[in-house]
């Protein structure tokens, strides 16, 4: 175990409220001496398909031992399970809606050791812990999940959060990409903060580019084409180039040199993409 | 004491200058161990009523000994006093212009052991701490408040860092809620990320709405009133209900289910809601 | 050494990816036990300039001993270094682009006792620590001036990160006031979150004004002049007021009192001021 633990928070909550403060008060009431890092908070509201892809690139940057929060929560207050999950040394709590998804499939494909996972139970130990604040019906993230994930942080085993889970942990639906022999058929799955594009990328795909040097892309299911320098990273072609290259979250990515992909070639979420020889 | 005592920030500083960073160095100077933890800073400029409202439903969210420093100060470098409380087994800095005044009144209201408050002196243990850098004329977060907190945080006693403070702490005027048999008359006292409108609420209030499954609302003013649907949570109803609920703030709010009700109702901050039968 | 190292961070990233977050977890990895402080994450993609400046007013409000991490990298994965630094008692990684300008120009015109640098040698020590993550090429930040700066907040001696920097530090020109006998010749060189307007400053620019109560200013050339009064803190004048006075980054700055200079006198970044008697 570290010697102080670390939790990670993945919400929707936005940052001008208090909402990401008062979790962290009821993390810190379990586990005073544990390390907060925000991965970030600003998941458009009930997106949880971006936070799940989010979540599944960012846990295995941390130390072993380190506790993910993740909150997005639409369906709170209702019949849906709060998830406590122990895969490959990290700890995982949240809704099972699809935020674990990415895990338990890497998991699955990579030949990891598997998942353990419990249903949290608000009646079992969690609310003998929490007995002076009663639970609200709407912030489940600060008055449960951010309690687990303290407990968890501070060595309290996984067990004794709740039952073996042995319902289905929810995945969603991957995006699609189709590879022929003359071209690939994929879309924009993130866009981030510099523009930069990734698409919806499998082995098969890196395989096709891996010989080629230029590709032309059509946009959006456009008759017209753009060319597309195949490269390894953005500093080898000139200022405003479009550029096709493994991006840093191990996906392939549209980008331009020092501008924005996403401005330049007009590009949102959901977009086709199809790269042509 | 906490191994690691923790520091709560509110401010109105935004996040994309470095005034945050600047007042954590002057905080962690005086306590490198300290856990420093972000209410927000996205308070609009000088909206001291909001800050007050916020700090006044999150402290007791944090441990017993937490130090929560409060920085929205148009009075900057005026005669404006600054003050160091301790509530209920918490620590507070802040200017005194009403951000701790919805601290002071719920302890009064709830029969609380009062509050310990000095004026801090800029001119006392804190300037001779101090010594190497000289106090700006306008960033007393980072030049005086900060460093107070810091040195709350590493237990130097509340009454070394100035004299007892015996003018009034400033109370902002509460939003008033008026409650009759068939109708209730309140306004919108805050509008989160989400969209959830607030209202303006009392005891009463929550009594009126205890029996009640549906209401109408006319808002601003209004001849036309809508449906709202009175429920616990927000997964109750189908998506796109307008419906009323009290919210993870302790207040009545109004909300539409998995989208924004200030979008939907067109609600901006202060707009009467007149909740009918 | 501080028993929990802070390492400071000053990015472009944004804070809706989980570039940051990547970047903490890989800090943490070497240093799970410091203390982590955002600076800002809100610099302009690619704004190296801003960047320096914002780095050279804040570094020494933290600690000595503070290892402070500033990754604005357009040239990522092209020929450009990556330096750290010992200055002062503090520690920087940063890539040579800029980004320490301000901090080595400050030590040598305060004649502080210098630079020691190392190009930081990803084929060397830094290798062998992170053997079992390979390095991206996109995001030198998290793959390895992250893990550097972990490792300079452990105690690991600079010298190991490299062989000695024997090139020039990259200094990026600073902009130019003219100070005549009547009138100064200036710009804007950063507006903040609350709208204040720094303008670029000299010794002499700060004596010129000393003597003056009231001066006026031409905006943009504009043959029209505005009145603005000198003063020394917002307060000290009614509420829209346009001021001029030492703001707390040391440099001079126009203000309205509780409003926002941006807005009411329509300046953005580089516009010429003209301030005369």
């Amino acid at each position: 175990m570290l010697v102080r633990p670390i939790i990670t928070l993945l919400t929707d909550f936005g940052t001008s409220d208090a909402y990401v403060g008062q979790m962290k008060g009821a993390i810190l009431k379990q586990a005073p001496e544990c390390q907060l890092v925000d991965i970030t908070h600003e998941i458009p509201p009930q997106d949880v398909a971006l936070a799940a892809r989010m979540l599944a690139s960012t846990w295995n940057h941390f130390p072993s031992g380190t506790v993910h929060l993740a909150v997005v929560d639409p369906g709170v207050g209702t019949q849906r399970d709060i998830v406590a999950a122990h895969v490959d040394g990290h700890y995982f709590v949240a809704p099972n809606n699809g935020l674990l998804g990415g895990i338990v499939r890497e998991q699955s494909s990579t030949g990891g050791t598997g998942c353990q996972n419990v249903r949290v139970d608000c009646d079992g130990l969690l609310s003998s812990r929490l007995s002076n604040s009663p639970s609200s019906n709407t912030f489940h993230g600060r008055d449960i999940m951010g309690p687990a994930a303290g407990m968890l942080a501070v060595g309290i085993p996984l067990e004794q959060l709740g039952e073996p889970f042995t319902k289905q942990v929810v995945e969603l639906p991957s995006p699609v990409v189709r590879v022929d022999p003359r071209r690939v058929l994929t879309e924009v799955v993130a866009i981030d903060h510099f523009g930069n594009c990734s698409l919806a990328t499998s082995a098969e795909f890196e395989r096709w580019l891996a010989t080629r040097r230029q590709v032309r892309a059509r946009l959006r299911g456009s008759d017209e084409s753009i060319p597309i320098e195949v490269c390894r990273t953005y500093g080898q072609q000139p200022i405003g180039t479009s550029v096709l290259l493994v991006g840093s979250q191990g996906d392939l990515e549209i980008a331009v040199v020092n501008g924005s992909a996403a401005q330049k070639l007009a590009l949102t979420l959901g977009d086709s993409v199809e790269i042509v020889e």
